[in-house]
Order: C-alpha cells, then sequence, then structure tokens
C-alpha cells in the first residue's frame, strides 16, 4: 500500500544531510562544549556554526539566536521571561485566541500569577487585525504575542503591521513563528520583531531542539537556570547533536526554500481542488494567505477523528487539529475564533504536504480519499438530516462562514 | 597518541546499543507520538517503553517519570514546580551550598521572587548534616532540595536521613540525582525521596534528555506549558529518539551497574593512589563515601585550567570543577563551602572513569600526568615561595583540611 503523509505540521521526517551532519556528535565528536580540551573545543565549535546557520535563515545576527528543547519551551521562555523582566512597567499582555497551546497556556498561567492577558478575536480566515491591536493596548501593555502562521487553518498573519504597531508605543512583540519557519521566508529584520520562536522538526531538522530569537539589547529573565550555557541565557549541556541538526535543516532550507514552497504549494493545490468538488467540504483559513504546503477543511456531517483512522488505513496521514492537543478531543479553540459552530469543527481535516510527497502521492489522495468520506458519511446520522432538511435549515448550517475564492 | 577520556562527570561517549536503539527514530519511525494513526502510535509506544526503563533503574513506577530536555531542566522544574505548587503553605526552601548550580541559580531566582532560601553548610568532606537541616526547618519550609551525589568532590549525601526528616514533617524533598543515578544504585523507594533529578549522558545516553521523579500524588506545576505531553506536565512534542535512547540506556544500566562500578572503582583507585604520591596534593571529598569513578584533588601551586591544558595535549581529558561553569573562571562554591580557602581552590582537578577506560589507560596516566604538575610547577612562583617557607608558615596552607583515608 503506498503511504502518504500528509501531516507536515505535526512533525517532519528527518532529512537524510541532517542526519549524516548530526552522526559525528552521537560517535566520536561526544564532547561538551563547555570542556576546555579538543573534545570540548570542536563541541563548542559545532553549535556556534549552527547558531549562525539558523540565524541566517531569518537574516539574524548569530548571537540572538537561543537554543532552546522546543518551539514550545521558546514560547514560554518569550512569554514568562518579558512578563518577569517587564512587570515593573506594567502587566498587561496581548495575544491572539488562534495562539498554539504554548502561548496559551502560558499566559493562562500568567493570568493566575498577577498579570492581565487580552485575547485578540480573528475574522472569520483567522486573521488578526491590526486596529483591533491597536485598540487592545493600554498604559500598562508590555508584550503581544501573535503567531507568524496558524498550524490548524495555514493562515500567514500581518506580522509586519502588528510589529510596527508595538515598535512605535515600545512594547515587546513576539511571534511563534513554529509553524512558518521552513515553509515561507522570515526575515526579522525586515519585519522588527522582537523574539521568535522556531522548531527544527519543522524543517527537516531533529525533534528535542528549537531555538528562541531574542532582538540584541532585549532584557529576558531565563526560564532555565544553571550553568553559562547559551550566554547564561538558557543553561544544560548542549544537545549538541540536535543542535547540529538544526543548523544543517536551516541551512538546507536557506538554499531550497522557493523550490519547496513551489513544490508543495503545487500538490496543495490540487489537494484543494480535489476536496473542493465533495459536497459540504469548506476549506478553512484564506486561500491565499496561508502556508503553501497546507490545506484544511470541514467536512460536515462527519467527525474528523474518524476521518484520520480510516484514512490512514488507506496509508494516508493527516491531521484533524494540532497534533500537541490531538488526544483531548476538545473542540479547536482556533476553529471556534473563526466563528464556526461546535458541530462543524468537529469535521475538521488538515493535509500538510513535504519534500517528501510527489504528485503520485496526490494522484492516489484523490483516487482514495473521497471514499472515506463517503463511507463515513453513509454511516452518519447527519447526513440523513441534511438530506431531509429544508432549504431555509440548510441556510443555518454556517457554510456561509467559510471562505470563497478570490475573497 | 594515547586519548584517554577522564572527564565522565562532564559527559559520556554514547552506547553503540544505545545509539543503534535511536537509530529507527531518526529514520522511518519519525511519527508525532500524539498523531492518531500507525506512525504516532508506534512513537508513543516507543517513549512509554522508555518511560518503563528509566523508571525500572530508580525503582519507580512509570507514570512517576516525566521527561525533560535535561537534568538541569529537571532541577528547575522541582524547584520552581514545588514553590508555585506550595507558596500558600510557605515561602521558605533549604538547599545545601555545594548544589549545582541549576538549584543555585534557580533558588537565587525564587528569592529574588518572594521566596527565602537558607543555604546548608557542610563539613570538610561534602556532607551536610541531617541536625543542621532539622534546625534550619521553619513553619514555612515547603522545601529541601541536596544533590544525591557531588560531581566536583564525589561525595555521596546522607540522602535517607535528610529525606526521612523531611517526610516526618510533610515537607518535599528534592534530590539532583543527575551525578548519581548511572554510577551507583538509586532506589526512590527505599529513599522516600518525592522528588528526583536525572540526566541521560550521565549514563552512555544521549545529551538532550532527562527526567524528573514525582512521587505518585504529589502536585507540581508545570515549567513548560501547551500540549497535553507528559501528562500536560511538560509540554512540547517528544524528543523521541534521544528519549527512547534514554530508556536504552537506563534498561542497559540496571543490568551492568555491578559490574560498571567495580569496573571504574579499580581504576579510579589506582589514580588516587598515584596522584597522592605527589607531594602537595590532596584528595577532595571523601575517601569512601564518593561515586566510583570519581577521583578529585587539590594540587598546590597550580592551576587546574593549566593542568587541563597540558594534560589534555597528552590526550588526558580532565575537568577542574562543573562543565557548566568551567568557562566563568570563578572560584568553585563547592571548594569553598569545604573550607578550602580560594587559592588552593584553583588548583582543583577531577578525574572521573568510565566503562570506556582501561588499565591501559590508567597506566598511560600514572606515567604521563606527574609530569604535567611537574613542569607547572617549575614555572610556578608559588613553588619557590613553599620551598622556602619554615615549617610554621606551611601550617598555614590549610593543608589540614584535607581528608586523610580512614576517616
Amino acid at each position: 500500500m503506498r503511504k502518504c503523509f500528509f501531516d507536515h505540521v505535526a512533525t517532519n521526517p528527518l532529512h537524510p544531510e541532517v542526519l549524516n551532519a548530526m552522526m559525528p556528535y552521537f560517535k566520536e565528536e561526544f564532547g561538551n562544549p563547555l570542556s576546555v580540551y579538543d573534545l570540548g573545543t570542536r563541541a563548542r565549535d559545532a553549535v556556534e556554526k549552527a547558531r549562525s546557520e539558523v540565524a541566517s535563515l531569518i537574516n539574524a545576527k548569530p548571537s540572538t539566536i537561543i537554543f532552546t528543547s522546543s518551539g514550545t519551551e521558546a514560547n514560554n521562555f518569550a512569554l514568562k521571561g518579558i512578563a518577569l523582566a517587564r512587570q515593573n512597567q506594567g502587566r498587561h499582555l496581548i495575544v491572539s485566541k488562534v495562539e498554539h497551546h504554548s502561548v496559551l497556556n502560558t499566559a493562562r498561567f500568567l493570568e493566575k500569577n498577577g498579570f492581565v492577558v487580552t485575547y485578540l478575536p480573528v475574522d472569520k480566515y483567522g486573521f488578526v487585525d491590526p486596529d483591533i491591536v491597536k485598540k487592545s493596548i493600554t498604559k500598562e501593555t508590555i508584550l503581544i504575542s501573535v503567531a507568524f502562521a496558524n498550524s490548524e487553518i495555514g493562515t500567514i498573519e500581518p506580522i509586519k503591521e502588528i510589529a510596527n504597531i508595538a515598535k512605535e508605543r515600545n512594547i515587546v512583540f513576539h511571534t511563534d513563528a513554529v509553524a512558518a519557519v521552513g515553509n515561507i521566508p522570515v526575515d526579522v529584520k525586515e519585519l522588527s520583531v522582537d523574539l521568535l520562536s522556531m522548531a527544527a522538526h519543522q524543517f527537516y531538522g531533529p525533534k528535542g531542539v528549537g531555538a528562541l530569537y531574542v532582538r540584541e539589547g532585549l532584557r529576558i529573565v531565563p526560564l532555565i537556570y544553571g550553568g553559562i550555557q547559551e550566554g547564561g541565557r538558557r543553561a544544560g549541556t548542549e544537545n549538541v547533536p540536535a543542535i547540529v541538526g538544526m543548523g544543517k535543516a536551516a541551512e538546507l532550507t536557506k538554499i531550497e526554500l522557493n523550490k519547496r514552497m513551489e513544490h508543495c504549494k503545487k500538490l496543495r493545490d490540487r489537494i484543494i481542488e480535489s476536496m473542493l468538488k465533495i459536497p459540504n467540504v469548506y476549506l478553512t483559513g484564506h486561500f491565499e494567505k496561508r502556508l503553501p504546503h497546507h490545506a484544511s477543511f470541514v467536512v460536515e456531517f462527519i467527525e474528523g477523528e474518524a476521518m484520520l483512522l480510516l484514512a490512514s488505513m488507506k496509508g494516508i496521514y493527516a491531521a484533524s487539529g494540532s497534533a500537541c492537543t490531538s488526544k483531548t478531543l476538545k473542540i479547536s479553540p482556533t476553529l471556534l475564533a473563526l466563528g464556526i459552530s461546535p458541530a462543524l469543527a468537529q469535521g475538521s481535516i488538515v493535509f500538510s504536504v513535504g519534500i517528501d510527497n510527489s504528485d503520485e502521492d496526490v494522484d492516489y489522495f484523490i483516487s482514495e480519499f473521497p471514499e472515506v468520506i463517503n463511507k463515513l458519511r453513509e454511516m452518519s446520522p447527519f447526513t440523513k438530516g441534511w438530506d431531509n432538511a429544508t432549504q431555509t435549515e440548510k441556510c443555518y448550517t454556517g457554510q456561509q462562514i467559510f471562505p470563497k475564492k478570490g475573497d
């Protein structure tokens, strides 16, 4: 059976060249970068080379990159670290309602500990409105955090506009760019963001390593205290092989990004086209301003979880929302924020393609996936309800809220 | 030239079987453990298998193991997590003066944020006195943290006694066992500790992964918020290959521990014997109650850093203190806590052997290392001062504070 891995937002296979770059550091080059002898020095040099490569991918200086163990850690570090560093200036934070759980749950933690958080609404595409950002700012606002791109609906936010609003008012701006870095161009200087989170396994690097970009001169309180690693800002023996892998992955991504985007977009567009031919299937997010490898839908009358299982039996791997919460069986807050009803949100499915996918994968998908939907709809009590509904009743299903091409 | 890696407290080479166990998770088994399809399920099963193996090494239930990115993260998590969970019961913490920086610096962070910390003194061997622990407890005490074993001086603390003092008073007891787990038997049930930190690269597992044992039923506030990984207590996509590696390393360690201890102790004892034949060289820590792979000294008149560099040119790799602070050029707080003067503490050197070392390594060491000391002493102005000193003056060098065999 063919295997189509269409879940690149959950994780990516490791690029073979990345693994090759990592291997010596699992073998003879096992030194601790803080050791003074040659074995340590070479490990340290490897970490610094990786830092330069990661920095280069987002057009930053190497000294602004702090390696972490994940994008999630980077988000926790950014929010808590700025909240603690600036609490004497104010205790108000602004985040969007469609942030990843690592931002939302950290914001909730801060709320419990004396901070006030505004959760920005989004429109039906998932866009944050810069005007609403402006209006949400108070004298107490110290931090605004809006994700670069959303992993559930693919929407790319107007980061530059929001970053400028923050900059003009001397408020720190953080963007969770975990879903963006490696999939679209990201340039911290052009965008003038203060903090930016990323994760290596989103661009064919290893799991267990991420980074936080911290603008030069910006003070941040560490999340993890201890030794003097990462300039005293993030302690713990460096995960040398993973950091080397992240560097190599960044280097390859920088070279190949345009080619990758083009490749993915072609496959992605075919998936969208085929899915929208099926009745009562809607695209979530925006047709144009979305991640080039990302296709997300709501399929009426059936549940995402059931689609995933049936699809996986055909070798098609997809997601139904954020992987980090897939087991909670909770309705996605992102979809609810778009105005999608809880019942419809249950039918969410996300296909995300990668450099390991081919046209043949999509051919296979097009020939096999509609059957998954048909089979489940045949069994669903909701399908019958729909078939028997009057035209007026049908108007209330909420389908009007979904985006249309050319919007 | 022969290579003698005698710096196993800084890090360990990866066991080849551990790397073999990790490899599939860098290749075809790249799934995200939270994905519902088979690729995800297999990754999840691999993580849970590793959890059982790590738990088994310390005689714990699998559900009590939370994977982290390092021992340092585990220490931060333990201290901050209990401080936040229990702050309404009291705001007093007790730690020893000879803790790792990841405990000391986290304690200092908590001091700046409304907590009061007592730093326990130690005797000349580095032992914490359980009576002093008792006397330091107040009505406000919520947490006691004492390291299981010290990586700079090898001293093994009376953990069971201290844990019992805490238990009787309903105070949470944490032990940083990063230097202990894998080198000596550690049994959380027998010791009745509440929290215990460990790091895989200390027992031939990979860098970038550690764990915190949290006693069943003990509430702890997460350090890293986000998805539902690790039972909602530590978010972020699981570092599957590293976790699998930690599991394999734990499994091997459990089987081989006695053999490893015996092997290391034999080599270690030869190093101690040879070093103490050199005049004005003193063992730090205790002769008996020390890690079996650990030999630490103060060499008078010369500096540790210089010894390390000269030794590394002969292929002998050692440490001068904690790797995590080696570049700060600060005097070790651990050595100062033993009553060793700053001048003497400069001459600190630590040799830590491992399963990859042989008798031939020690033969080489014995034939080569004394020359390192001789060469440096010839260049040192302090040596002349000593040679010319009167007997009375010599009594003030502080050599009396060093341990003697049979103490």
